[in-house]
């Protein structure tokens, strides 16, 4: 796991700890150039399956769609609800975040 | 298109006029069995596009990613916000709606 990456989530440990103790069914964070699991409140086999679904090939195929509809557009946000939770999804340029309701 | 479709759409035009007036760019409804367009205030194109990449193309994918993460679990509605506006897509069992705003 790149270093940059590493310190923002430290440094957010007490935030996120926080804001995904109400309402909120986990997290999980994935760097961008491996597509690994950065950090996640989940185990590791379910963090994985949600970031090789929701980030790695989603977020992409969505951003590819979003792009070619309006080259001057782009993806900034994903909400996918489902019949028993909601995923959201938010592209950023290191990292994705997943948070699950 | 569909006949079922066609007088959904009739008997809500009132509503859908309604709706649409205010805070949305425009909606576009499809037919899932043969995916064209049922009825739209864009021009046929722009349809076109929004339908193959929206209501065909994302949707299955999204489907099919949240059957994969849970089996038990299904899609019931999809919001990409970009930078420029917000995509709502409600697939339904035999038309998928996608509306702009």
């Amino acid at each position: 796991m790149n270093r940059v990456l590493e310190d923002v989530i430290n440094k957010n440990a007490a935030n996120t700890e926080r804001i995904t103790a109400e309402n909120t069914l986990g997290y999980v964070v994935s760097d961008n150039t491996s597509g690994n699991v950065a950090a996640t409140s989940f185990d590791n086999t379910s963090a994985q399956g949600i970031v090789k679904h929701m980030n790695i090939l989603l977020a992409g195929l969505v951003q590819s769609a979003v792009r070619d509809l309006d080259p001057s557009n782009s993806l900034c946000y994903l909400r996918v609800l489902t019949r028993k939770f909601e995923y959201l999804v938010a592209p950023e340029e290191l990292f994705t975040i997943t948070v699950i309701q």
